[in-house]
């Protein structure tokens, strides 16, 4: 496996792969790698001749309040659990590889950028649709796979390749749970093990709102009360948001009479977790 | 030579040509071709085995009082045009082709995008960046040229090929003049007689300037100054901005000890004209 941490580097290899005619597919990750990003993997390794992945805790999608300084980061476990899923390549370039001086360009996906986790997080998309823009650029995916835990980075993400005729397969791959239900994220680790217990309050809540429109609930006012109530009685919770919403626009939905996305963020001490689930009438 | 109007039969075409290994050269024009934009292509013809050229007014990089709709068409005559210099390929889009239903993604280039013709142009930049970086993943071309009339696009339009880690070799191409020494341009169409030969101005105050700083002058005001009467008391022509700059960062220079850029833009009557000179010291 080849871990490679220039730009340069990283456009000569891509170049001598699509000088054979061979395909790649791109998992973009920050590190710190859990069973959800090796699914990811796994699934990658099937869609195409190549599975590169990249490692990069991205500054620019970190507000200056956020846990951009302490994200966890374990290159040697990282490599070897990259390894073990038939990954081919790991980009791993720093901050001054992607950013260099006089760095001016960003990416702007409008609109459905500004709902959900936008509002409490200005500029977090900006960032992510410029990571993505230039990874894509340096890799040439032929396909890139996302979790759909980030529901919303997976919309913007699909607007954005979309909008600007990228030349990319965006792929959505299922959320990846523990075994009680807590979905998978490299920010699980900064829980203590009371938190890790409220944490599934999440969870337990998708499930709720799940069965509420599976028995013929339509109003999403009713549901979102019963789901809030639900996480403000739980020790350590405090509600970002909890939102029913259009599966593609995000924008809010009032009535269901249609699949719609229930989406959370709650803060459990001081760790900001995310949810969702899709909820099928 | 082939007439291309949708996004996905122009990418179709790309590909046919890239899977044979072969290169592309694009040159993106706004349409109402002149002797410049030709020059640009007989360019593009020697540098790529396909040259392709864009032809589309581009909504995006207009202001609500500019003059998209009167901007001159003339699909006719351009087609001719191309075809004599060789060119094998018009991708020839409408506005709901490039922006569709539900349009989002902007590219922002920011700082150099502020200053010179950003400051009476709000969002023009944004428009600009944004269709090109459409077209570069449309066409995918090896090359792609752009004249030096439009200094601060080719500046902003090369941050953003850098910055975004696009795969394309931006090109620069002399401005063309005509044989009196106006620069052209499609909105050289709009002037009458008179007009037209009040906008000399512009290339005179610029050979002044370049003849001031060539004679030992390094003050930017004083040749500002000098410049800035001139056009002054040309008829019919008002200033919007006469600046000298660092030719990368288009940032003011006070003092000249290396080349700059000297760039100005000149109402003639209702037309906006621009204009620039690289002085040498």
């Amino acid at each position: 496996m080849e871990i490679i941490r220039e730009v340069k580097a990283m456009k000569a290899y891509v170049r001598s792969i699509r000088n054979k005619g061979e395909t790649i597919c791109l998992v973009p990750t920050m590190g710190y790698l859990h069973e959800g990003h090796l699914d990811l993997m796994r699934m990658g390794a099937t869609m195409a001749d190549h599975l590169v992945i990249s490692i990069f805790v991205n500054p620019t999608q970190f507000g200056p309040n956020e846990d951009l300084d302490k994200y966890p980061r374990d290159m040697e476990r990282d490599e070897k659990l990259a390894a073990s899923v038939g990954v081919e390549c790991i980009f791993f370039p720093d901050a001054s590889q992607m950013y260099p001086d006089g760095y001016a360009t960003y990416v702007n996906v409008e609109r459905i950028t500004q709902s959900l986790c936008g509002a409490s997080r200005p500029n977090h998309f900006r960032g992510v649709a410029t990571v993505v823009a230039k990874l894509f650029n340096i890799v040439e995916p032929d396909f890139a796979i996302f979790g759909q835990k980030d529901y919303q980075q997976l919309a913007v993400i699909r607007r954005m390749v979309n909008d600007l005729n990228m030349n990319v397969k965006v792929v959505a791959h299922h959320t990846v749970r523990e075994k009680d239900g807590l979905a998978m994220s490299s920010r699980n680790k900064y829980l203590s093990p009371d938190q890790r217990r409220n944490a599934l309050v999440l969870h337990k809540a998708l499930l709720y709102a799940f069965s509420l429109v599976g028995s013929g609930e339509k109003s999403s006012a009713k549901i979102r009360e019963e789901v809030m109530d639900m996480i403000a009685n739980t020790p350590e919770c405090v509600i970002d948001y909890v939102e029913i919403v259009d599966p593609d626009t995000l924008e809010p939905v009032e009535s269901i009479y249609a699949d719609v996305v229930m989406a959370l963020a709650v803060k459990v001490g001081s760790t900001r977790l995310i949810d969702n689930m899709t909820l099928e009438v």
